[in-house]
């Protein structure tokens, strides 16, 4: 079975050696990595400009895999890398189990007041709100309720890991329990191991 | 032919009125308008939580759609919504047909580079990237190039208008284009009245 990884670390000059290292971890559980740089199987198409050629292999990527597991550390901003997100809402789409996982212990609430600083304020009934005067998500999840509530339709885990900042885009704790836990899910077993 | 008005506007005091001026443009459009606080057509589960009800209600809302518009105007940072983006990614999984519009002329290599500000720093390749190493995505695309991508291999536009800062969560020009263009993709037409 194949697992699309994806995640952010397609930004960092050492993508490769972290793409190596998720893919082990993928075959101690029986599963094939998929990472976004990967080559894709079928050529794109002449004539299309470099980035949607990109666009393409990831969408193929995503359709040729089992699952997903999507790194949703929080990427410059209290939310998950866009990209990343984009491609959790696309798997869940085709109807594929999702999971995810992120280094940041804090959650989506307490790290958006945290971004928005002196600009946040209450309203009338308590709510925060942010200096246009969009209301603060708080529901105590780990990052926007759709991302939450896909990974909880699709019977994923949303992991998350308290990390030393240094290791935020290469601490694979969190990342290793999802691969447990896609393997389970795959075998037709529930993804958490707990009693829940 | 149902329209899901994807979009942060839902975290705006006054997101009812928004919501009925996007039903009134879809109306002129022959279109029906399903914006996410609408209320869902099945009640949700009993004993599930608050916050679960509602992804399983725009969930819903999006399988019951024929086509999404997306407002991707970047959202406390250089991106859009990630609530917002997840649902691009899930009608597009659907196989359906996905616009997009942003209320902000900047693209998103330079809005992600305004964003840094001191911290982008210069890779030896004359590459930027950010304090943690992270490349800045830079290829004169609206968004993250899931988002430009995804919108363009579904046939759909993503439209940008310069509006005062003012008016970027309530300025409905470019989101009346990408009815129009809907309008025409689900009669089969092009979405573009362009040569292109």
């Amino acid at each position: 079975m194949r697992i699309y990884l994806a995640g952010p670390e397609v930004f960092l000059a050492d993508a490769a050696a972290i793409a190596s290292a998720k893919r082990a971890i993928c075959a101690r559980h029986g599963l094939v990595g998929v990472f976004p740089t990967d080559h894709p199987d079928q050529a794109p198409e002449d004539g299309e400009p470099g980035w949607y050629r990109l666009y393409l292999a990831n969408e193929a990527h995503i359709r040729g895999c089992d699952a997903l597991i999507a790194n949703l550390t929080p990427f410059r901003g209290p939310s998950a890398d866009p990209g990343t997100v984009y491609e959790l809402g696309f798997m869940r789409g085709l109807g594929r189990p999702v999971l995810g996982y992120a280094n940041a212990a804090a959650h989506f609430g307490s790290r958006t007041l945290a971004a928005l600083g002196p600009a946040a304020r209450r309203r009338a009934d308590g709510a925060w709100e942010d200096a246009e005067g969009m209301a603060v998500e708080d529901f105590d999840l780990r990052d926007n309720l759709m991302l939450d509530g896909g990974i909880r339709a699709a019977g994923g885990i949303f992991e998350t890991e308290a990390v030393p900042p240094a290791a935020r885009w290469r601490d694979l704790t969190a990342f290793t329990r999802c691969v447990a836990a896609a393997a389970r899910l795959l075998r037709g077993q529930p993804a958490s191991t707990s009693s829940a």
